[in-house]
């Protein structure tokens, strides 16, 4: 790969449709996600144009880009928000992530009993398209709270904390109905009772290592003399929580989110705090996202669009009734006002990356084959739906903040 | 690759050899090297404790993790230096870098000439042995300079631009000896004319770009709303002037060098400058750099120092004598102190990871083959010198500049 003519390109692409983008009062990131689909189509139909940026996906290389995109965001969210603070939000988190989790699980199950054909792999497939409904992108949320500056408030912080729930949750899913695929048994209770176990486990360790060994960790540092410690040790914290996180079998984003949670304004002291943060802003919003969230678009295949153009409309609805429904009625139970529980629902529909990442396990894994139309076309389905949830969520909260403002 | 899990083992290990280095009045460049080395000696005894670390010096995700390492170093070094003082200096820097270009040169084609047996690549040989001590490692040199807190002064300058000026002409003589072989004719002097013009269009369209469009880009970029525009302003110009450099012929690294030249403290703002300047330095010395220089200590393969340890002797000998003899007498013509020449010479001793990327590119190129013991080992002998010289420089520095300290 051209490695700087692609991030020039990139880089450019997305910083100018990110411009416009807010010019037409929308947020920066549909810009960045229209960049990646603009390019995508203009190398699909044009290879001869930008020879280096077909194939870009497959490449180990820009994935490896794209993943530290993730890692850098993620990061960014845990750096801005406070553990005291979520904490404290904790009941209603949780019962956000409830209702965002098993209404729309529910919805994809049954949408997958209705329409999928008969086989020996319909209960895996279902079980997909109820994760690829439960789940929300929470790199996708964290930008758009930032873009619209509700990031540290306590709408932003149940957004992203329901979010990571529910995103643990679906992937203790995959891991567990990718199992049944070609196993002589099938997956069992036990199977879940583990994945739960590991679940457990990291976030036990991982809490009292942000809660004990950090402190030490930021009073230690004093001692040191080796230049720019405060981001290496910031980044070893989290690419050790990235690590234990995939050897748990969670996303590495888990891992980079909760060692930015952790790592407070007092963890060194104040100034060392906003110099981190500074550095990860920049690295995050000024490079690596933007690049991110074009490779979003990049993956853009519309056979779903001609073949089965009336599920994949069901699929998008689902994806927002789905998460209004459940987040959004949970939010107003627990003493949210109407028109917050609504950001709620809208702010956790983007499916963003992560189920572009999960779609791509299960379409390795196998689970994507039958005589059906709509099984062929399930992986295009999920992948535009993802991305159509990621562009339209942005632009609906942007509507809805506007007319707010318009109310004071 | 395992990517978290390599950066994690890589940057705890290079920063705790760094302090260590610190501790012992060394800089931390010396430690990170030392890391590399042993970690590199630890996977090639024991390959079973880290099975991800073994190979990664082939492997293209961490090549270009470590690339990009080289990249913003240099791209740090240009930001910290003011291009109008580069030009006041611009008379000496030419002088220094003849000296230390030309003595080293006929030291290497003299070796050459001496120790390696007749054949008809002898040479192509004899040139890379001449380039191989005629190059400074960059990178290297920014970060020993700013170890010691010298970067932006004028010993700084004129060794950096002097640096600089030096890898230009290395890069053009191993472009023109590398055609050598295998061609039906000799590559003659219209070949190394052409490259000449590829080098001084580079040097007028960069000078241009930054002279005339930076300052217009920097007054636009008040029009513009998106976040974080500042870095990638700065890291698109970078990219654009990297990608020129490649096409022409050149390394990257100078075109990263040149665009942080270009960028001043008013080409937007000063507030936008510090923040940029912050934003690559905690990138950089927190986290790419630490990776890049233990990727260095990695390559080490001690066969030379086995089968052709006279020859391995003198080649390090004349990788010191040449620079300080070359650079720093011509230092001393130019009205440098006894004490600064030598400073000069030794500082551009180091051959780091320029080197190791030309040395590279000859073996692939099929130059190394030859009955000789010495044609053999030559590939292990230049590496061992270019980590010889790389540790060695801030050592000597860090006892020169002590020595300095205690006379005042």
């Amino acid at each position: 790969m051209d490695l700087f003519y692609v991030l020039l390109i990139l880089l450019v692409a997305t910083r100018a449709f990110g411009e416009v983008a807010e010019r037409l009062a929308q947020p920066a990131l549909v810009g960045e996600l229209t960049a990646g689909v603009a390019l995508g189509a203009v190398v699909a139909s044009f290879p001869g144009i930008f020879p280096t940026l077909s194939g870009l996906g497959d490449n180990e290389v820009f994935v490896t880009i794209t993943d530290l995109g993730m890692f850098f965001l993620m990061l960014f969210a845990g750096l801005e928000m406070q553990p005291r603070k979520m904490f404290e939000r904790s009941a209603s988190s949780l019962g956000v992530a409830f209702g965002g989790m098993v209404v729309p699980l529910a919805l994809g199950v049954g949408l997958g009993w209705a329409f999928l054909p008969d086989s020996p792999l319909r209960t895996a497939q279902c079980l997909f398209l109820g994760t690829a409904l439960a789940i929300t992108a929470v790199p996708a949320t964290v930008r758009i709270l930032t873009d619209l500056n509700l990031l540290d408030t306590r709408i932003g912080q149940t957004i992203v904390s329901a979010a990571v729930i529910d995103d643990v949750f679906s992937l203790m899913l995959l891991a567990w109905f990718t199992g049944m695929i070609g196993a002589e048994e099938p997956s069992g209770l036990l199977e879940l009772a583990i994945l739960s176990g590991k679940v457990v486990l990291f976030f036990t360790v991982t809490t009292l290592i942000g809660l004990f060994v950090f402190p030490w960790g930021g009073r230690f540092i004093h001692h040191l003399r080796v230049h720019e410690l405060e981001i290496s040790a910031m980044l070893v914290a989290a690419f050790a929580f990235a690590v234990l996180a995939e050897v748990l079998g969670l996303h590495f984003i888990v891992g980079a989110f909760i060692a930015g949670l952790y790592f407070g304004r007092k963890t060194i002291n104040v100034q060392s705090y906003e110099r981190v943060r500074n550095t990860v802003s920049g690295m995050t919003f000024g490079f690596l996202a933007p690049i991110f969230f074009a490779s979003i678009g990049f993956e853009l295949n519309f056979t779903s669009v001609v073949e089965i153009p009336g599920f994949l409309a069901l699929l998008i609805a689902c994806a927002f009734l789905g998460k209004i429904g459940g987040a959004g009625l949970m939010a107003r139970a627990f003493g949210f006002s109407r028109n917050d529980s609504l950001v709620i629902g809208v702010g956790m529909s983007p499916r963003g990356a992560v189920e572009l990442v999960i779609a791509g396990i299960v379409l390795k894994a196998g689970l994507l084959v039958g005589d059906s139309d709509i099984v062929r076309n399930l992986f295009s389905a999920v992948v535009i739906m993802s991305v159509v949830t990621t562009v339209l969520s942005p632009i609906i909260l942007a509507r809805v903040f506007a007319a707010r403002s318009n109310h004071d």
